[in-house]
């Protein structure tokens, strides 16, 4: 991927408030594959005092859009069609990490999936995973 | 539904700070059914100004868990097993409203679905479905 | 829906040789809407002696599948990008009605549900729901 | 894996009728992971010749449960609580290979995935992707 790939890529989720609401980065970017990662806030949370599946979604989804836009030319965005979670275990800990990957890039379609981890005191477990279809469209 | 049902419900929502982050609130609550609403708050957005998957996604799955609860004894919450989102719209407009409702209620798996719309000066229109799978938990 | 249209669609199902496996039969056509039932052949049951999830997933797909065929032009096909199912009680009986339904149609996707309900003498029970997409494609 | 767990999930595979219907076969049997094929035959066809999306469901569903069952006491069957497909070419070859696996295993619920693949004169396509939840029930 060039500079004006990964620049495009950083713009669009810089333009989305809601990850900053949840105090999401965007890390790894590589072709087909995008990591996003979000402290679990205190306002972030569900009734039980973990992460709540808003977040474990809106991350998981966001990683798993932007490894399909790696894919497609400068000018395109793309937008969720459809997406599952299930979700394993609470999000007990401190981060969420969630890692985005293309099973299948496309014109019309690109499926994907993302796993999504939670860091609590240096151990990594994985609680969602997420498989879903991103639209391209234009920019 | 008694007053103590009601006031668990409330009380199990009030609990979830997310929700007071996305500013949703509980509405309606009946027998197997519950609505949820939420302004698109200028923190909310996706990339296009339009309001965000993951908020699409939270108060649908919270209308849908909390109907899921409505059927269940008073010593229980709902956790959310799975779920999937199909998005049918930008979410344009000033406010979301997510209807839960039980399609099956059961004591080790209660099904689910969610229709969100937004309001845009006055108009609602069908943004999203959702369908998914609750589990009761001790509280 | 005219003459062609209700022609093209038969002339579709009675081309899917899985259709005849399973027994199944196009019922009612209307615009978004479509049915199918099958009967539980022996053939095509589960370890328990009730009907396969398979016969059920075939037949729910299928009717969805047509419902969003009736809204495309007469040159068209559709074939499922993805499709979801929850299954709500074992397929204990002797036919299988599915109800497909158009939620959201589209030129590059339809959204669609199907209800699937089980006849056990006389009484009709709902089964299992599911929520999916379809794309167009050229005949 | 001993060989009362392997007979177990042998027994049940040939008590479904579907999977005889279909020609399916049981093949690789692993701790949380098991391998179904099944020929293309002229009886499993959707409208255009190809594989139906009834037969790729029905394998994986069936790889996915077997995995599942792989990682449960031997007095125990699964059932599908739901199972999400996300087709990503059609079905052109001979013979369909389904792969699952388990996610998270439970006693409550396990969480699985499949990959179909198609043999087409010797090429190996994946063709399809599944995600869902198992339930374990008393034999």
């Amino acid at each position: 991927m060039d500079d004006a790939a990964r620049a495009r890529i950083a713009e669009s989720f810089a333009a989305q408030s809601m990850m900053a609401t949840l105090g999401a980065t965007l890390k790894d970017v590589a072709p087909g594959e995008v990591t996003v990662t979000a402290p679990i806030l205190p306002g972030s949370r569900q009734q039980q005092g973990f992460g709540h599946a808003g977040l474990t979604f809106s991350i998981g989804d966001s990683a798993a859009g932007y490894a399909a836009l790696t894919m497609l030319p400068l000018e395109m965005e793309v937008v969720t069609a459809e997406i599952k979670v299930n979700l394993l275990a609470p999000a007990r800990g401190e981060v969420l990490i969630a890692k985005g990957r293309v099973v299948k890039p496309g014109r019309r379609l690109s499926v994907v999936t993302s796993e999504v981890f939670v860091v609590d005191q240096g151990t990594e477990t994985l609680i969602a995973i997420l498989q879903g279809t991103m639209v391209p469209v234009p920019r």
